[in-house]
């Protein structure tokens, strides 16, 4: 099922400690709702407190025959106002988007104007100051490739291999808005955020666009620049292979 | 002063009983903290719960001395996130915008589409299915013009004379989104809301255009459709004569 949530109000995807409101905790109670069973879903990502999804995917097993064309409105019914099912399809049985996702796009939104923008404010960072693009995309090519990331990767969840292959880094501008999009076949722990801090010291003239394939090099997250902050970071797309089950 | 506020977590612009978060009483609270002063502001219009404003503008009288270029930047130090001042400028003191607008435009969003939206929720209204601009366009017309407003005006405030000159209703499209403008000298309580609630029953074919011409006529409440929902307001721009003064 893809599905699509404003971060604002969550704790993040994950079900955590008692009284959290979590994404996942919203759909499995929905779905508890409508099926009288106890479902535990499975996500392609874990996205952080304030992070927003537009095409988050996650799956999970029914016993209840609701065909699946009609699941995602019966969910709609269920479901808070700031989460909502887009579309649902049958996988195989073994389909889990956490391990089968090919690639995915985050993209992240940044406001720059004088004036803080209280409509923007739970989907943007705020810059009182332009951000120089040209020199951001200078810096953004030595982003891509499949390197090494661990100098963009923050402490607090473990991984065997910091190797990630970066397929494409974009940043555009429309108006006061600048956005940065990241297309990957994974992402480490805060890896986007972290990517969009540097480049913006980048484009702030605080950094050079060459020193971003030395912070690279050395593997060293206290190089980079600082996280950026996660309201205005968006889990576009996920691209899978093999999709389409069987059952 | 212009202001610019998300109306959705206030119950109104308006000041109200105690323990209400409130628009007015967000920046009243401002101007305190950043003069020691206790100043009543007046505002051109005192939009309901929910509706927001890109352009709103209040006056109040200040003792301190800050020069007035830097009134918003000292003001948006001490709102909170939801509240913005855009710009100050010195006026008469006689000035008040509740008496001294020339006209005002309103913007109304519509969200069209089979799924309800996760990020418009608190900023549009929902509609599951299209709606016919042109029928709605030509419903407008008979809303353009001086004429008593009478059908369109809802109980809860009083007022002495329901005559107002509308002198623009534009419906426009882009992608899902309709979004309905209305320019006038004046309006009526929830006009804007019950204008757009009528043009949306012709929009999806429950009126015929040229009831909206009678309906006028009648003026009778009763016959109108219903009052939109306040979400999708927004007071977007007010113009004023003699808005320098020599103080």
């Amino acid at each position: 099922m893809v599905v699509a949530y404003d971060g604002t109000d969550f704790s993040g995807f994950q079900i955590q400690a008692q009284g959290e409101r979590t994404v996942q905790g919203s759909i499995e109670r929905a779905l508890h709702e409508i099926t009288g069973e106890t479902i535990r879903i499975e996500a392609a990502s874990r996205t952080d407190a304030g992070v927003h999804a537009r095409g988050q995917v996650i799956s999970f097993d029914l016993a209840t025959p609701i065909p699946v064309e009609r699941v995602p409105a019966a969910m709609n019914g269920a479901l808070p106002p700031d989460v909502v099912a887009k579309e649902a399809s049958v996988v195989s049985p073994d389909f889990n988007p956490r391990f089968r996702a090919k690639k995915k796009l985050y993209r992240y939104w940044i406001y720059t104007g004088r004036i803080r923008p209280p409509f923007h404010r739970n989907y943007t960072v705020h810059y009182t100051k332009d951000l120089d693009l040209e020199l951001m995309r200078e810096a953004a090519r030595y982003m891509v490739g499949r390197k090494d990331f661990a100098a963009f990767h923050c402490a607090g969840r473990e991984v065997e291999n910091t190797v990630r292959h970066v397929l494409k880094v974009d940043c555009g501008q429309g108006g006061k808005l600048v956005q940065i999009s990241v297309v990957a076949d994974g992402f480490l722990y805060k890896m986007v955020r972290t990517m969009v801090g540097t480049l913006t010291e980048v484009g702030r003239g605080r950094m050079k666009p060459r020193e971003v394939g030395n912070i690279i090099e050395s593997k060293d997250r206290t190089l980079a620049g600082p996280t950026a902050e996660p309201q205005g970071l968006f889990l576009v797309k996920i691209w899978f292979e093999d999709l389409k089950g069987k059952s």
